[in-house]
């Protein structure tokens, strides 16, 4: 087998089935910096590869993208605002699936990391303005003070405004060997999956939905379909765009990244309920304290899990043709 | 002389050195629509050019192409406060400035218009957050209520954050006819223009500033040259690269578009002290009352105004060769 084809384990789903048993081990460990993994270049063939491994190595390649991608400048709060929330850690989930799906797709990890970068800079942006006190008022993400803790309200909103189109400069100024119409196509496919028929729309329909007193199954579809899916769907599918992969590939990875989206935030879900703060890391029982519609609520905690495992399943099957080795450009 | 070359008038400084004597009268009767401007292929002749009619018409194109732009959608209160602040009138001079620049370098409107319409979505969601509580606080623009008074700070933030990467999403997909890599170079200086060393950079800026007791020139040029000249700058730039214009076109007109943004704002701050509330059509006073560094309070009334007559010369100079038909493509 070709080892490209190995790669395919990260864009597999074991990673998502096995989170609700394990969710006490962080899945990426933050203080592996092993010297071994400072070659960008390192593969991983089918007899070497490891999936913690895996993760790690891309992770600890994205910290040092991420960290050459802004450097300092005038007026220096406002970079300094920037910087404090990209660098504040988190698993780098959304690069790392960009650069797999790339990788899986036959292209060198190089042709991806300014796209999944500007992955990483999108999501931050929203997590940051998520956090302002007119939305939703978090005074602390990942145990760190959230921004306008720090900045102030005016300057978190401006380095948001600020992050947002520096992630398309980005792809452009830094992306090599790419053609311009498949950079095109990363960029549509991006400026469509934050905006509103993507992350601010499921953001305003999450917001809508508070007023509700019944949400039905279609509405919280919905909102996690576009509050996080539509940006993780752009992770999966961009990689593969940057590489020219067919409309059947293009397709195949978007069911799979849609499909495993909706399984991570039932997961999710029903962990916020049967979960004990020292497993998940935070307080548990958050949604049933705020008395959010969540899909265990709405489906029971044994169907939620069936679903869970349903949808992780039709996400798997998309994937067999990358394991017999097709689609290998 | 070519026809092409008389569109040049709109680009010339006379707009804006008349700008301080005749500001009673605004620039473009907000009413106008009239028939004869449906056609979008009128062109103006050298003996037919008359400024305000090609403001007029360009403007009413503008509108026609905005209001196509975005539609309803789901969830719809997003959608009305994107549509709210897009469609609230103004000059649209930052869209028509993009035409301009396209038909004097040889090109089609109908090739600059997606990206005018882009300029004017960056230029709006800028004004939305800036109006926010935690920015200026204002509650009336152009004599309607704010986005946030109409609909929640919420949804202003996230309407100004859906606008952001709707305007590049809209260039990709609109943009009909241009080279694929002349588009990258659009969305790059685009996104430059609004990013942290373009508008959100001055926006910072001009925060700091407001806690200093003496400003200096250089830093009052940096918030001007940054928060309103480097959009006004990728407008006359961006026209320009959709044609794919070489490089003595684009320095000439970036120096003309940084010149003429700058004398442009040394006016605005000397009507603000010269002129009556009748001539500005806004209460005139503020900045001395706010104690806000300005031109004339740096530099005196008389020298503010020596500045920009000298500034705009300087930006007339830039555009000659173009009078004389050379760079037509």
């Amino acid at each position: 087998m070709n080892t490209k084809t190995s790669k395919q384990t990260i864009l597999n789903s074991e990673h998502y089935r096995t989170q609700e048993s394990s969710h006490k081990t962080k899945i990426i460990d933050t203080s592996f910096r092993s010297s071994t993994l400072k070659d960008t270049n390192t593969s991983f063939t089918e007899a070497t590869f490891n999936l913690s491994d895996y993760l790690a190595q891309r992770r600890y390649q994205v910290e040092a993208a991420l960290e050459g991608s802004i450097t300092s400048g005038y007026p220096e709060k406002l970079y300094e605002s920037m910087r404090y929330s990209l660098m504040a850690g988190g698993k780098r989930l959304r690069p790392i699936l960009c650069l797999a799906s790339c990788e899986l797709s036959g292209g060198a990890l190089e042709m991806a990391m300014p796209t999944a970068c500007a992955l990483e800079m999108l999501h931050t942006m929203s997590l940051m303005h998520d956090d302002l006190p007119a939305l939703d008022n978090d005074d602390y993400r990942r145990g760190k003070l959230t921004n306008h803790k720090v900045y102030g309200e005016n300057i978190a909103i401006l380095a948001g405004d600020a992050l947002l189109p520096y992630a398309f400069e980005h792809i452009v100024v830094q992306t090599k060997g790419v053609p311009a119409d498949r950079l095109l196509q990363v960029i549509a496919k991006l400026s469509h999956a934050v905006g509103a028929r993507g992350l601010a729309g499921g953001q305003v329909a999450d917001l809508e939905s508070e007023k509700l007193q019944n949400l039905d199954l279609a509405t919280l579809n919905f909102i996690h379909s576009h509050k996080t899916g539509a940006l993780l769907e752009a992770c999966v599918v961009s990689g593969a765009l940057l590489v020219g992969a067919n409309d059947e590939v293009l397709q195949r990875l978007s069911r799979y990244a849609r499909n495993i989206g909706l399984a991570f935030q039932i997961i999710d879900d029903v962990l916020d309920i049967t979960a004990t703060k020292e497993q998940l890391g935070k307080t548990p029982g958050k949604d049933e304290k705020a008395l959010k519609a969540t899909y265990p609520s709405l489906l029971g905690i044994h169907e939620s899990r069936f679903q869970a495992q349903k949808l992780i399943e039709e996400a798997k099957k998309e994937l067999a043709p990358f394991e017999r080795g097709l689609f290998l450009l």
